[in-house]
């Protein structure tokens, strides 16, 4: 048997929480109400009215009744998923209890809001004990209200140790005649009650990076066939933060992010689709410096690297303040073991397509080739980098693209900012390339 | 059911072992009846008389005769736990037999050193199975003696990869009626031979950093409610390097240390209690400069970073060779985006104090603010940091607090020290604030 | 029961991959009849005909019969071990029968190939379940041709997610009677296959570096008395990188990687050696720059460290821009925490030797002391540094004697060039050092 996601997404860029109620506003339900009518980039693939940390405990009472009125009113137009967050805790019956009702609340059909919802967020899990213990009341709720077992999707906040060790026997539990685990469907991290949990410090007071948690996130649920999602990054100012962050969780196949605003929305639902035009990146040490494009050249502006002509062909190149005297392929070879490229999707799309013809007429490997001129204090150096492309490189890329499809497939809303951003035809070839 | 610790201490900062016997002296219990003689920061949490490692194998037998002499001289009037360290192998049934002995030796009511010993540590466990093969002898041991059962404490030395694995099962085995797990209490790595039983090798003969192992103490620690600490840090002379060890142990949940000397036990006990100062620290790439205080302003004296105000309210910014053109608010920007503060013991205390009466209030947030004025090259910025507080930042932020509590708790005999370091004011008024 | 492993060979440095039939070519057997011909450090510790990846599926039931005509006619001579890939997969049971056939063909007596052949590769395993099934088909052909079960030794390739939580599970799954596991020998990261599976995405198409999974197969390894390899690292011509990934390995405990060509081998055999000279190595910030050797003294010849003699023994020392004003003892401690020694095998096996002798004597720790010369712009300086031995130094020095004992008595067509590398002495006593 595979491991078979039971759901129609495929990947979750964006996990956008939302208060139910605010205190002291005319309209308590304004967060929501406002939240439920984003479209395009603005609107995230998972939408989260959030009746737990997000709202005051003395507020989720009137918090179930707005979710029921807003999602009623507005939830068949949204192009996302719904999932609201209800109350849960590993170490408090009372509040597990809590979060029952609500749930019971929010799916009585008479309410007309649980045929928009897709499923339910559940925080503070604790072993996969508890995690069966909300699947019970999941499946309590869908029988008394006649609907099919497994109706609706589970998604658990990660945010104690023992929750992260419950994600290494998921695989194994899920598929047990005793429970529903069938309908999970996102694992999402919480670092800040994680911290917590784990009694963390850091001298400044920021939260940890946690990056054996996300690994083991991201692993639990590739094993089970789940979505990763990381948790939330506070300082909302911080975009080029947001995204090294989400650079990283990436590289550890954590392909979604929390978002706190519609423009930590915009920055997530963008940030894993490959980027329109290609770039090459100078790395000297530890630091990624982007070169600048003019008229087809790449040219290098700052002072750590240094390119003098002493005599014809006769180089001398300082890398922070080390002195090399080369020839003009040594320049070029120096130059080339710093230089990466980002491929572009229209590169990734070519590139795909010329393995796949390859393939056809019985080749296994292609050699791709990037090539530009780099410019550095005046000098300019042809560099031309080859990368190998077999059936694995192939099947590796298509992760991106395969994002790209599933994001295309479930999201018309947002096909024109698509097209705006990557011109009709790629976003065409795209589509249909790749398995 | 709750995750509750079942012992006293919430936190030990530092595990100090000394030799139980020293060969060629004529005083061969020389270094326990010193190390038993601490008091205040020289004293730990919990003091290891080491009759393994430490002491020579063929010193052992006398080893347990000068615990026995010097714990009930005395152990009345240690200020710390006293937990001897046995000898135990995984894979050598004379030495796990040889432990048991020593233990029945030790704890004999006739020889009136058990009423002070608070445990015992175990070293080379392996896996869960074998942590239960000593678990049922210190069983045995309680029932010989008359003891009720979980009288002492068990800390184990994780320094084998089925040890590190074993710690993934541990909030299961707990409190399964075939044992007395419960009386679990510190989960010590020992990187020395863990290095060994991995079989790692690094060009220098350092130790690896291990940081997955840590993580998963800390967080075996964190699912079964017990304490993690990490191993030796063998440069004894290195005293920035055993700082920076801590920090990141701290931000991995891992508060506790091995103390090889008195002056790392001093270390090691104030290194996790927060700062009687706040600071202002510059991040350049990796890098973090403290500034210097003076008269409420931070200098900035290195070379790095450059300020040259080149016309009015106009600066040039140098950074590591590369320059910027800024007016007054984008500098302070630049400035800012490299700047963080490390609050200090007041200002955590401050901040709680104002978040707990805004809660009160009916407020779910507040801002926090940092502000102060950077030098740099003569050029004087004021710069403001906010940050916003919120019931989870008012948790995490317990935890360093939750600490010193802890420890003015458990250590009255290092009152006048802590009264001493931060004043009587905010010593109370950081026992009184917090749940 | 000790964890023992259940085959001669305690370390593998190299596997090394070959396809066994190749598309297009006279001879399709070309790259593995070249391959079984290697010898010296060109050859690999263990040989891996490999009818899975490297071999175009059209062409894998070819690649059998090449297999079978390679190792009968180069088996016998071949000086390393020679385990096939097969082909396999946790999601397809099409490709497991393929699998099985295949094996079962290899292994027909009648093929005169099996007498050489010490085991089989499986790849894209999945839950231990997986392994099992595996298992099964091993001895299943066992049986049927007379030989005893657990002959061949399994090796598996770890490229999901499920299969890297299945290593923790190793230690108490091996040894059950319903399954012959024990014949299990190397754990091998497939990383392309893994990205892909994670789902894990990178801007350059670059692979993650995994420092998780490495860790946790190494772990697994040692767990379960096996042996951890990393998988290929893909940029041939990158000998430099090849080796900063093969010190991260060694680091981690996983002391053999994938080798993809003859000359990554020889780089792979030497690399976990130690060196024939010690170095001295100065730390600025994250890297690490060797001093060049110049009778018995060490230049530094950069430009980021300068030292300038200011007054008779007064010193101006700037590291990276900042200045410090010193007189020769400071210098010389400033000097000192930015150096490390790396001991030759020479100074190993001294140091062992030394420290064997102490405790012959009775003692139990002993100094080493590494002195020399450092020379920054024609300032010369003397240097001292300490290292203490004890019982857990000594044993943590012995991994890389052991594994050079274990080259020694497993490859004695490595021995000439062993001699030549250290000469005959070093090689000799390192022999005989240790345990």
């Amino acid at each position: 048997m595979n491991t078979n996601r039971c759901y129609e997404r495929e990947f979750v860029r964006t996990f956008f929480t939302s208060p139910t109620a605010v205190e002291g506003e005319e309209d308590s339900a304004k967060m929501i109400r406002s939240a439920a009518q984003l479209r395009g980039m603005q609107a995230p693939d998972v939408w989260v009215p959030d009746n737990e940390d997000a709202t005051a405990p003395s507020m989720r009472d009137e918090g179930v009744k707005n979710i029921i009125e807003i999602v009623s009113e507005h939830g068949a137009d949204f192009p996302g998923e719904i999932h609201p967050r209800l109350v849960w805790h590993r170490e408090n019956p009372t509040i597990r209890y809590q979060g029952f009702q609500h749930m019971l609340e929010v799916a009585d059909p008479d309410n007309n809001a649980i045929e928009y919802i897709d499923g339910f967020v559940i925080p503070e899990v604790g072993d996969i004990d508890d995690w069966k213990k909300a699947d019970e009341f999941f499946t309590i709720v869908e029988n008394k209200y006649g609907l099919p077992e497994g109706s609706f999707s589970m998604s658990v906040i990660i945010e104690s140790g023992e929750a992260e060790l419950a994600m290494a026997d998921l695989r194994e539990e899920i598929g047990k005649p005793s429970n529903n685990l069938e309908r999970l469907f996102l694992l999402v991290d919480g670092e800040v009650d994680y911290t917590k949990d784990m009694r963390a410090m850091t001298p400044t007071g920021e939260l940890p990076s946690w990056p054996e948690l996300r690994h083991n996130t991201s692993r639990g649920a590739s094993a089970a066939g789940l979505i990763a999602v990381d948790g939330p990054y506070d300082d909302i100012r911080d975009i080029e933060g947001y995204h090294e962050r989400m650079t990283e969780n990436r590289a550890k196949g954590m392909n979604g992010i929390w978002s706190l605003t519609p423009k930590q929305v915009v920055e997530a639902n963008k940030a894993p689709l490959p980027p329109k035009a290609g770039s090459w990146i100078l790395e000297l040490d530890d630091r990624e410096i982007e070169l600048e494009e003019d008229a087809g050249r790449q040219i290098y502006s700052g002072t750590e690297l240094r390119i003098e002509e002493t005599a014809d062909e006769q180089y001398t190149l300082s890398v922070r303040g080390n002195e090399y005297e080369l020839d003009r392929d040594g320049l070029r070879k120096e130059l080339l073991d710093m230089l990466v490229y980002v491929p572009s999707m229209d590169d990734i799309v070519d590139s795909m397509e010329e393995f796949e013809a390859a393939k056809e007429s019985g080749k296994g490997a292609i050699a791709i080739t990037q090539s530009t001129t780099v410019v550095v204090d005046g000098v300019e150096i042809d560099v031309k980098k080859d990368r190998m492309w077999d059936e694995a490189t192939y099947q590796a890329a298509q992760t991106p693209v395969s994002l790209f499809k599933d994001v295309y497939k479930n999201r018309p809303d947002q096909h024109e900012e698509l097209e705006k951003m990557y011109g009709e035809d790629i976003v065409q070839r795209a589509i249909n390339v790749g398995s």
